[in-house]
């Protein structure tokens, strides 16, 4: 019987407990994609309570609240801070299980030295207590993540972006975490939504050049390549939310064409049909991924999200609310595959990391990720970084089985010591603590290996893994110039 | 190691033994989702031997036993009584890790005091011990209930039915056992299938009206539906076998234009596409989602089932016999978050329960329900039962593996305190111990939890939690007037 | 803590390790399906060095490799065999929790006697010790099956092979062990690929007789047929690689119309579309299922696979070079489940072996195979083989992870006792000690079920489960005369 979230959580066997005390909790933290925004950072922003910091964009803890029957006016209404708290309060003993409650439970130790349990009878003392923590000058954006042993992260962020905050912090002699942007075009991708026309009218005028057609758009976005390139972006990312993502039946030079005329159907308020946008999408893909191969970037692709299920709370909270859900189509797989294929043939594979949100495609997508590997003609040596990862448990996955089961996943289908580890994906400046959830569980994955007489008890080599899959292999996958 | 289904049966930590012997074991059983026949009950009915009320019906056991390579004639054919029990015997011991072998051993040991192992070697022991104790008073329909601590049911009825039966269990003041219908209109919605036309005219007959058009159809549905609430009705209850169940595309008037004509050529006597009769269905859905929110119950959907997939055995055996599937398409996810989507927007989304037969789908499905919980203009208190649920592990999950899958996944996904818990869906009234069964794992669950150091050990909140689970949201989801 | 792969891997009860020294171990073996080259064994191949004999043909390997970041030239290019073990030899440790890991040292540990790990630092002392060991005489190809206990063993072979091979290993009177041919018509059924009406034609010298219609195929394929099993062919395998893959809504007669137009279309170099060519594998299939049904041979359906998904990569190595990855695809089961149905009512239904790529289907896969078990018109008895079998853990599923996955899936949903068992799939002589892998695993889930109160510990019952399902049952269920 262990106790409840003590220095040993997660930690099952004498191995795990080993490497995670020894090594593990030692490594700083590289975050490669998350959604905090820069400015905030800039800003060095500062939080009057636990509410804003916990309750105020986090839509996990939103679903959870819910998920407990508990009236939205106390989770997104007009109730004040404190009666918001006392409600997540209310909420936490039903979440056995759930990796709030272990999130929620290692920030409280982490940032503000709470070991208690953390309930309706400690709400009190607990909103006190962080609160009067949070007026310590290192209680900030930035003290927080120098707390973390944060070294590097990368935002999130919109081609059209004019990065300023990034500069800003870039330079910043007093400050020497890397904050790098992420290039997401989601917006020049999903021609078929509502507001594409408002949005290219908008990068039009943020980029300064007219974007009147499809060859223009792929000119601008180069430039913004570039332009996030100079500032130190390493990656971009995609969320891929149709069933069949992409179509790439057509030739480059046909899907670019169609791709024209699809562009200006839609900048002239035209309906265009899902076939037609696929094509599209295919033709910008290409695109963009020439770019980023020639800029050594990597390319993330989130699939299998659904995106705002519930019109009726999208019309009253707007995106990100908790609304979403695990898209379970299958005409996936074969469309990624398809188009990784096409992308490889014409040399603009860049080093790709795939997320699938429906864990029961965690297979399928490791053993796609075994079939782009690098081909040879790149480098020479033994045993570098392989050019496909699948992406750390994503999400609806991030907890306790959904990591241990990527994690098994990989080992199975992959080379796990090859594996670029953890990201928390996250809004929030207190989520650095799921690196710590994420190095106990691969502590104690391998610990289990080595415990069951599956893997030799060979201190250094399982040292050196968890140094690589918990800090170098992100250093050395994304190229990123951190000690 | 474990004595063989002892005491401890499943309770693999000293808090699941605590949790289970002091608390779950005590609590009476609510089974809200069953398919025994409300007849049997009124009249008391009693069995002769152990093959009646084994193999009569029960198709998991035919299913096993075809599993094992034995002739049909000893399963379903004209074999005696005492040559099916044996038949059943010898295939026991191939049985390890099947749910059968448990829930034989449990009704055994429960029933009819019998503490041995099953086996070819006993048969012909426990064929004598079970017809003497088959004689014993108590041993009737209402005395295995009684037995049991059932405290209330929830049968399976089509509008049809005069319920003759629940009005005679009803006004009986010797039974204090409820037992109250639910409502399954499957045989309303499938308006592509052979009989449609026929059982109309039936319903017709039984209803008074000449059921003529979609809208006569409604009135009566809604007039059954008054009926059925009168006696007490708390949930309706539909399977959906189609892959793409619903079509909302279409406006809701428009869609109700289209489902008269659907109807009326259908009892016309002529063919429907798939297509046509999924917006017949989808309107036809949308208007009893409606009813069921005017009078509080709840809607359960059951879906991933795939019917009588041996066309030859199903030409002699007909329906219910084993021969049904798990349809793994995957269109369903996306189809039914948009039918909930449109229910909400109407204000007609009633409490629901989803119910996926492919374990493949079960992080989908409880990602799902966490899109469509209670949105606060209904209630204004902390912690109320949540709208929707993520039902129990159904039919081919109903087994250790498959209930720890459903709720682990349920504990990452949504609060696993708010959990409604366990149902049989059962045609047999020694089915009661799977509650026990459930409830054995549900305390291991638990147990886990707590000794892993991933939850306090806090033994208010985990009887609370188990009271909770095992008893408590199941009355107040359903609010049933039990004690 | 066990040391690394002692006598009890993996055996962690003392049930499992009672079941497996006492009984697995010593159980001889047959290995119903592989890829092994008859001529190899006729020849009784030797090999010069390990990198001969691992890195070879080893896509598996190949794969492992590629994930670890090696250069093609070190895998499949011109490098020295010393370098390309060397190679192999530095992804090793990052192989934790991968099956190569295991299958390396247990083949290591059997046939070599190394008992130390395998990394760079080992390297060349296990280069120079199996260089040394492949001289000794017992270290051919028949030597090695002699060494590991094999009785018989299955290979894959065309239609229009001559199995020459096979039937000089069957008359050299001093090898004992048998060697069948399985019987496997892809290329015919695929009429849609490239190469179908080169194969065709070559297959008409085959068989000396000219294939112009679909009928003469029915007839040649009818006596190929007939061939095989005058050569002890008992089982067929079909690989399914369409995601829906049959198509049995037209009848019959009108399919095998269809189908004689569809293969002129394609002999005359006309493209077929998908639909079509459905129709005509399907015609086919119902046609080669009646021949299997006639001589009682075994179907094996290998679904699931998408292959050569790199075409870069497939214009460099060809196929089998480890470019396949599972298809998630979801039409499929119904597909399937439609097949069936129509080949029992046609009386064609022979015993057939479900495998599934995609780990995700395993509970769908089981119960479907429960759904066309023998009916009762065939055998009296009790207890004999059943009809349908789900395979053991195939290709990407066959680690530790996947097969307990498919065993407790397949004892969940039918009768483990009855279950068929492992087989290879393999291309290597050294592939037996994955027999040794499964058996160990498969007794680890038995001593589970036992240690944990789930079932007796009866071990006469036990033994007798651990005889039938690794050895037993499959020489039943093929009807292999073997002692």
């Amino acid at each position: 019987m262990n106790n409840f979230m003590d220095d040993d959580f997660l930690l099952d066997t004498e191995t795990a407990r080993m490497l995670y005390h020894t090594y593990a909790s030692q490594l700083p933290i590289i975050d490669y994609h998350c959604h905090i925004d820069a400015k905030e950072i800039a800003e060095d922003k500062r939080y009057e309570n636990i509410t804003q910091l916990w309750l105020g964009a986090d839509h996990y803890k939103w679903r959870a609240m819910r998920s407990c029957g508990i009236s939205e006016r106390l989770i997104t209404g007009d109730a004040s801070d404190y009666e918001k708290f006392e409600a997540f309060c209310s909420a936490m003993p039903y979440l056995i299980g759930n990796p709030l409650y272990h999130w929620s439970h290692l920030e409280l130790k982490r940032y503000f030295g709470f070991e208690g349990v953390l309930s309706p009878e400690t709400c009190y003392d607990v909103w006190e207590l962080t609160k009067e923590k949070l007026q310590s000058p290192e209680m900030s954006a930035r003290g927080i993540m120098k707390m973390s042993n944060v070294k590097l992260i990368c935002t999130t962020n919109d081609p059209s972006e004019s990065l300023e905050h990034h500069i800003a912090i870039r330079e910043d002699k007093d400050f020497d975490i890397s904050v790098l942007p992420a290039f997401r075009p989601d917006k020049c991708l999903y021609v078929e939504r509502d507001g594409f026309a408002k949005y290219i009218k908008d990068f039009s005028t943020a980029a300064g050049v007219e974007i009147k057609d499809f060859k223009t758009l792929c000119e601008v976005l180069a430039n913004r390549i570039q332009y996030f390139n100079v500032l130190g972006c390493r990656a971009s990312d995609h969320s891929l939310e149709d069933s069949v993502v992409f179509d790439v039946s057509v030739s480059a030079g046909q899907a670019e064409s169609i791709a024209d005329i699809v562009f200006k159907k839609a900048m002239a308020g035209e309906g265009i049909d899902s076939d037609t946008a696929r094509i599209y999408r295919s033709a910008l893909m290409r695109f963009l991924a020439k770019q980023y191969t020639k800029y050594g970037w990597v390319m993330q692709l989130h699939f299998g999200a659904m995106r705002n299920v519930s019109p009726m709370m999208f019309s009253l909270l707007g995106a990100d609310a908790g609304y979403d859900t695990i898209h379970a189509g299958s005409g996936r797989i074969a469309s990624l595959a398809s188009m990784l294929g096409a992308l490889e043939a014409e040399s603009a594979l860049p080093r790709t990391i795939l997320y699938s949100l429906n864990p029961a495609e965690n297979t399928a997508v490791a053993a796609l990720v075994g079939c782009f590997q690098r081909t040879g003609e790149e480098l020479e040596g033994l045993s570098c970084m392989p050019k496909m990862q699948q992406g750390s448990a994503w999400w609806f996955n991030d907890n306790i089985d959904g990591m241990r089961a990527q994690l098994t996943t990989f080992a199975n289908q992959s080379a796990l010591g090859k594996f670029i580890g953890m990201t928390t994906d996250s809004r929030s400046f207190l989520s650095y603590t799921r690196h710590e959830y994420f190095r106990r569980i691969f502590c104690s994955v391998l610990g289990g290996y080595v415990e069951r007489g599956e893997y030799p008890l060979d201190v250094d080599t399982l040292a050196q893994m968890v140094c690589d899959v918990c800090y170098n292999n992100t250093k050395d996958y994304f190229d990123f110039r951190v000690i």
